[in-house]
């Protein structure tokens, strides 16, 4: 006895998911086979659409389906200054405080020698580029307050100010340890009021 | 500033795999679009084809890509026996015993009165007329022993033996509670060996 073959293939192409083994691949196979195949099929087509629309902004490196994103397009953004995320989930978080009003650079990671994540991963160059365009005036560091996103911004602010850039970082309203997308606005509010020359 | 929305509408569909939050579902969504676009384009194939080309056999109501499966066509299998499972991974793990070469039902489910699932809903009345269709001499219920498996095997047994049919059970190898799904062949082994009349 065998399984079907697109049933075979569809549970392989599960465990492409972050933390699904072969065992709940198979149990999820069979659960949208058996109970929700329009959710199958929206889902379906929804990683296709992505694949298909979504890249990196060519200024802010953030997801978008432009060339370049509505952030960086809008009129009404202090082009003086450019803040640098880890990802769009934190870009996000910034957001929603209401408190910032600047351009952006999302990194899309941290450096993490460990895990083989280097300057070209995290796209310093384009940063550098970016941040030394004559428009921009101070770069706030707004990596995570952990051991990666630490050093992250230490490396990022060595080689911003040796270009004679103004760097600040986020104040440490921010628990240390803690990661932006878990932190409440408020304390973020606070930190991006607070944030300091580094 | 707003996500991208191909991006929103892929972490809405992810949120219909099951356990899958909304946080989740937007940390899986960015790291296929940075990390695995191979994987989600794979993915996005797996699930479109798979809805379009399973669907359950005619006969024994497992998944299938065709109208009758492999195992409803093999000559060599004996269709004087007949056995009931739950679910296509339950078949699996009794077909991986080896004990076993007769015909299956698949309900796809199991009675569950609380949440509303009754014997329409694991297709008894087909279950009744494959087991009387004079071929059929012995029904062997190989649902889980567990509170809801056993009472849906008690159920048939009693739909069945009304009509004359012998009727087995697995034996008690199979642990008090356990799901045939995580339970070694070996056992399972045993207990089709020792199947007894209900
Ligand atoms: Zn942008
Ligand atoms: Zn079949």
């Amino acid at each position: 006895m065998k399984t079907p073959s697109s049933l075979d293939f569809l549970a392989e192409a599960l465990r492409r998911l972050p933390g699904i083994g072969p065992k709940s691949a198979q149990r999820i196979a069979y659960h949208l086979m058996q109970h929700d195949r329009d959710g199958a099929a929206m889902l379906g087509r929804a990683l296709t659409e992505a694949v298909e629309r979504i890249h990196h902004c060519a200024s802010c490196n953030t997801f978008t389906e432009n060339e370049i994103c509505e952030t960086c397009l809008d009129p009404e953004r202090d082009a003086a200054l450019l803040c640098v995320v880890e990802t769009p989930a934190d870009q996000l978080m910034i957001e929603q405080t209401l408190t910032y009003k600047g351009m952006y650079f999302v990194l899309m990671g941290r450096l993490s020698p460990l895990d083989g994540i280097g300057p070209r991963d995290i796209h310093l160059e384009r940063l550098m580029r970016r941040a030394t365009d004559g428009v921009v005036q101070e770069v706030v560091l707004a990596t995570n307050f952990t051991n990666e996103g630490e050093a992250t911004a230490h490396y990022i602010s060595e080689t911003l100010k040796a270009r004679g850039l103004k760097v600040s970082r986020l104040a440490r309203g921010v628990p240390v340890g803690g990661e932006l997308e878990y932190v409440d606005a408020g304390t973020i509010a606070r930190a991006m009021l607070d944030r300091r020359s580094t």
